[in-house]
């Protein structure tokens, strides 16, 4: 269910576990970074992603070529390459929809806002909510959602709302011009081909668990 | 960072990806079985899943022979083993160790329970939330941990904790003797090798939608 749907060519060739991957690759240089190393060996990066160095430098290889035989990565290169690759090093405005719960929750996670996901405003239909705030983010009319994108152009939309209504309110993302969004309600959501979903299902991330548990003796 | 840590043998060989794809495709089975369908086969499963149908067959052998050919799946069938092949189908005892928002939305979350994922405590260091409670969860105090878990033996249990603390809880957490851990903290966690850990990184997921964005066009 954790699914990407995407339109675009280049995209297409590259599997998200890929991409995952290079968000840790990023995490353990810029771990490295922080401790002044210079430089990094797919070795290093393979040991400490849990992968191997084939496959960290077949991942790498996608998007030009990086390191020197013999010497290794440079560190704040390859870290400035990732965030660029991924994305990142720039602001992206991010809306929630449902105020609720897990919208607080994401509402006051501090590795967004270093990550640069600006968290511009919160939408629920329920009048009680409306008019407040979820973690200092105003809480909106869903009725102003759609004049709203216009106006903000928000790039990601986070659906932190109940499964019946998921796919209806995913279509009114879509219709409005959002590209992305981020899901927690546990529906299979059907997207136009040019958006990109991730679903993010907490009884699946236990199934891995409880498989591990089940297979382990 | 969504890494899986695990030592037995057969697990060795059995991708996360693959896991993934198992509950996959038991929510599309559980669907087809709710509206009565009696065979599926792996092409439909396939379309369904974002896969191909080469990859459900390899996904599926690996835990024995399912289907006929030129007949497909039986849906009762196939959901029961995969339930069971997926640790489901039991109770699972989970613990929360952190009683901040994120736990309070993991508590309230329907979809554990239908899943027999059962949260019996809550756990904090802070005195004024200890004997509080969490979702209608008593919210114990961190001390207790471990003579609880000597005696209640819970399967599971969520860090929702901040990341300075977490590779601390961790460590106590296995030493205690659970040896199954989804972490919500942004940290590089170094487990057991008897232990499996899956962390959630919100941020991570986000740049999965970045990347998405930024390589479309």
């Amino acid at each position: 269910m954790n699914q990407f749907t995407s339109p675009a060519q280049p995209l297409k060739r590259i599997a998200e576990s890929t991409v995952r991957r290079l968000s840790i690759y990023l995490r353990f240089l810029e771990e490295f970074e922080g401790r002044g190393r210079a430089t990094v060996s797919s070795d290093e990066l393979a040991r400490r992603g849990g992968t191997t160095s084939a496959q960290v430098r077949k991942d790498l290889s996608v998007f030009g070529s990086f390191g020197k035989r013999g010497l290794g990565y440079s560190v704040p290169e390859l870290a400035t390459s990732l965030r660029e690759i991924l994305g990142l090093g720039r602001e992206w405005k991010v809306v929630i929809i449902g105020a609720g719960k897990i919208g607080a929750a994401l509402a006051q996670y501090h590795g967004f806002r270093e990550r640069g996901f600006v968290i511009v405003a919160a939408y629920d239909t329920n009048p009680e909510k409306i008019g407040g705030t979820l973690e200092g983010i105003a809480i909106r009319d869903m009725q102003s959602f759609e004049s709203d994108v216009t106006r903000e152009n928000p790039d990601i939309a986070v659906l932190t709302i109940p499964m019946h209504s998921a796919q209806e309110v995913l279509d009114r993302v879509a219709r409005a011009g959002i590209k992305a969004v981020l899901n927690f309600a546990p529906a299979q959501l059907h997207a136009p081909m040019d958006m990109a979903v991730k679903t993010v299902n907490m009884a699946m991330e236990l199934e891995g668990l409880t498989f591990a548990l089940t297979n382990a003796h």
